[in-house]
């Protein structure tokens, strides 16, 4: 039995009574909406936006103060909601940041999950998180790896509360309807040593033999800053120029440390804008420290220590330090790059400066011309 | 200048007022939402559908008439829109599924764009589409490639209509906020030849020396059904069993024919249902023949040829033929392993059946149970 | 304890016993033989060569009178041995060419190797290789592989003999010291069917889904000369030229068809010499039918059916063709590219002709100038 | 025109006069040697051997006094020559291991090759070799590679002299017959700065972003002792046992830092002899400080700093120090690996000890049982 065109009738009926019949049908006419389906150019929904250190800490703190840490709300976490995504909670359409506070003396419950995530720790000291039994101490600026379906768990040893950004993929992963979550059958995991994962991983270029690493990420869960910030220095001494920029990746492969997303640091040193550039994909930065300005499509976003802010897909970006400055980024890049969908150029000229952010509180956030 | 944790202050408000504050800052909590975001299993916001030819023909036929091909609505298309997505003309949440109906000595404009599509031939003869000078004869049952950035047109050279299925990634690629879409300068582009892509795979295993692949796509774009139902039967023959199943694939690196997402047919033959599995990510089927049912999550679909229906993620989904049929399915697959996020699994039983689908014209769809 | 270089003496010797010390100990002096080991060019040993059918042929017959096939000399195999390499029986430094005669109704007893083996069917018919038992067919221009570690026994069925080319990697595995072999427990494998290998790929770029592949070698183990010709006369459609050239692949990755060589058929039509060119690595022709010249390093060698001959490395090589000619080869260039030692370049003219290559029964070799 | 085998006749001749007939026409019959050449398991040329530092170095200073630098020889070199491979100067089939002296404020001038070499410092300080420019330092157990086409001269500017260990591929670019050879017009090239190539890897598992890798080598040309001990130490405070073993690769890779043969660092610890295991392929140790013995094939070989021995294919080998050893190693293995021709095995006890080394000077060597 094959398909026949010959024995159906055309319904007879006028433009208007036609389309209510596609909608009957769950049927959509792509004539009528085309242009905005595909552009000549990205048109993302992912909005240019900031957020202030010195909003969200205060917030943060409270959360802390009010907010409990147990099984069915496992983490403390305040997520970046991109304006443009109509209320959901994700930062970009592939990118969720958020900011984690984790009290003295707290810990948050052992779980795993398909989703990617990485925490990028902005102040405190004496925590530890537990990734599949390795311990990895957490210290201002370094970079510790939760990737895809390992079990952790955060512990605070210390007096002090500490910070940290969460970067995952969960947006992309919820879009790939591949989310899957599983609570460890103990409130923590047993600890089998602290920071273990570095101790293959002692000099560059040195692989211990007869060792399988993990497929889907790094097996190095652990990238210290004292090591971010002298490698930055290296390629500054080497490079010149007004930004170095590096990547967090897989020893043993080159690729991202997790493969949904890159880690970047760039430092931007005071004296002018970096070139103007665009890509396709989204990214979020956090200011690690150091202050400056951003202009992304001509706005102009200004920053200090403890900021986040995000460029959509295809905006025009360049950054400016009046203090040197450390900005820590994840990405969506390693989604793209093997579907040929990643562009990426450099503009002849800096884009001229039409406004500034201005994020009103309690009120419809405005952008200022 | 570092991050300051001291120096802030806590904001002194009660939970609901808290909680307004967070809004204001565009700021959401994980904690009231953790389980919606992060379920055990995925919860799809694709819905199993399914669209019948009987409907959806009538108003191809008539968008025939009332509905003309020209710049600035390029093609004659009806998009299968999932009832799940919020009324966004996508047949799952990475995958556009669409009738497109080209009638006696039309021809649709030629452009490209960074989305890839794939044209399944449902009924007619005499049509090309030309890719990027190539002008491959379309038959029905075969399979034709306009991957990301290839230029492509269509052309009825016949006294009859055509209707294929077009695949796309559409929605995976807004996603990812990389749509970039050019017309083309001319109304149709040159054509150097007819299936000239065919030329250098004439045999299997055999590759022309010195000659380089897009490294995007398959460097064949024209799979003919003669070699496709070939293939089917000496498969049938080898394995046996209730279904047989293939890829069209790259010949020179064995991936998929177009990166994001993979094109396959399921040859169903009548006397038992398949197993029941699952897997993540969704796909769309296109019954190109035969008749019969699928039980997804426990719920019949029966259908015919030139139906069409979606599987969401995690769903169990078996067949069973009454007429041997061949299911045309397009699958994101390709995406999720790459991050490894592909689960796949054959459930022990079959699944219970517990409803049929039943979709009502006119009215709320309703699943009767 | 460390290296010490203070503690020990010169020896108080003059140049002759100086290097006589050398050799004592097991010591060669780089700066004798520097511009021998390391020349500016490839000065390869292996050199140009040619068997002719109706020197070989005879031999072969008067073989398969005089040598039983049994356990302990499992083959009837006579061995093109490079005049250049020493007495070895290897036809290039790498690769290993023979022709193997099977009488009627005989057959060579079952075992496995590391060395990968090929057979190009010469002449003969209703004989089969059994693979791991898959029994693969034999007909004239058929390719059957025989990879790495598959058992695998042949079997002529008929009142003929058949003549095959042997193409092995054995020079090469030698060198690198990896020769295994095992006879199997039984004189015969069974065999499970005929030509079960080409049921899963009877069509180009349609691959069974869920089937995995050895990621050794090709699953398709054998290569019909139908679809061969087919294949290169599409190729001479589209192309024109006076020669065409394609290699048997992998169909599920395009890779060689077996690891360590690759195996590649040449057209070459009447009417003029082919573009001369030069590439690092061996190759063994064999002249499957037509017949024609070729010019290697400016010496001629004429051919026609049933000749072999070796190309050495860098060597200049251009051909000619009489009467249409099918040029079965067999390449190292699969172990060269990985390694960046594969170079290839065309020459901006045909190479002067400065001699002929005339083998000389019962004397010297000589090349008459 | 076919191959045709009716025509020809069979020639009449008994067994012995058939096989000159063979050899008059450069063929050889494989019944008469297939158990030679193709045996149950490796039968290596490659002889175990080992070459004494008190042997060596006084030979290498004599050179030192006796043989200049100079363009037609550029090099001041010493190979071990393995006694079973019939006077090459090559350490094993694949392999090319050589102590080279570099006196006090001597200069070897610069050339590059297709085939790739390491320099592993045995003793000295102050000499730098220019790799394409980068003048990379060289100090006791450093590692510096001066890869495949690479432009490279040595420089010592101390007022002692050095001796490092070259090792290459050269036997096996010699098999391939693709050794290609240039002086660089100048006697030393340019030099663009000191250890350039470390300075984009100052810290693990971070790369420098937007930069490009070589692909056939280490973008990282220097490897430094210190790095490499404080590695070994890390990983035996983990692993514990009797060695530790690391391998210098690629760090944008983790592939191995040349592409035809590992380099591996193996710390041997007193207390008990490693496991006896045997691998197919050849190494060369280089000891490059402690001591102790290994046995192979039940053969002890003692070793000493400065030592050299080797290792063929599939022989069972075990270590034993007295004193905390360093043994710097090359392995064929990155070649037998991609044609799947790696096979490793750990034996079930040790070997049983059946004689000792002794290479006696002047004398045929003899080993003792």
């Amino acid at each position: 039995m094959s398909i026949d065109i010959s024995s159906s009738h055309t319904v007879e009926v006028g433009y208007d009574e036609f389309c209510g019949a596609l909608a009957a049908r769950d049927l959509q006419p792509l004539w009528k909406m085309a242009k905005k389906l595909m552009p000549q150019v990205p048109l993302p929904t992912t909005q240019s936006w900031l957020w202030k250190w010195d909003d969200v800490l205060p917030l943060a703190k409270r959360a802390g103060e009010i907010i409990t840490i147990e099984r069915g709300g496992d983490r403390r976490v305040l997520a970046f909601a991109n304006p443009g995504l109509n209320g959901l909670p994700f930062t970009s359409t592939t990118l969720w940041g958020a900011y984690q506070y984790l009290g003295p003396h707290e810990s948050a419950p052992a779980h795993r999950h398909s989703p990617s995530a990485i925490r990028f720790v902005l102040t405190g000291s004496g925590v530890y998180t537990t990734v599949n039994g390795d311990a990895c101490d957490m210290e201002a600026g370094d970079l510790v790896l939760t990737p895809i379906w390992n079990w952790h768990d955060h512990n605070n040893k210390s007096d002090e509360p500490m910070v940290w950004f969460d970067g995952l993929d969960l947006p992309l992963v919820t879009t790939l309807e591949s989310v899957f979550f599983e609570n460890h059958p103990e409130q923590l995991q047993p600890v089998e040593g602290h920071n273990i994962s570095e101790r293959g991983f002692a000099g560059v270029g040195l692989r211990e033999m007869g060792v399988e690493s993990p497929a889907s990420h790094s097996p190095l869960l652990r990238y210290r800053y004292a090591e971010t910030d002298r490698t930055l220095e290296s390629l500054h001494r080497t490079r010149g120029g007004s930004m170095v920029s590096l990547e967090y990746v897989n020893p043993l492969t080159g690729g991202p440390a997790v493969s949904t997303f890159a880690c970047e640091m760039h430092r931007v040193y005071p004296g002018a804008r970096t070139p103007s550039t665009r890509k396709t994909g989204s990214s979020i930065y956090v200011v690690f420290r150091g202050s400056g300005r951003s202009v992304i499509n001509g706005v102009t976003f200004e920053w200090g220590p403890g900021d986040t802010f995000v460029t959509p897909s295809w905006a025009s970006v360049d950054h400016e330090a009046s203090e040197t400055a450390d900005l820590f980024a994840v990405s969506d890049r390693p989604v793209l790059q093997p579907f040929h969908l990643y562009r990426e150029e450099q503009l002849a000229q800096h884009q001229e400066i039409v406004g500034k952010f201005v994020p009103l509180e309690g009120a419809t956030r405005t952008v200022s011309m």
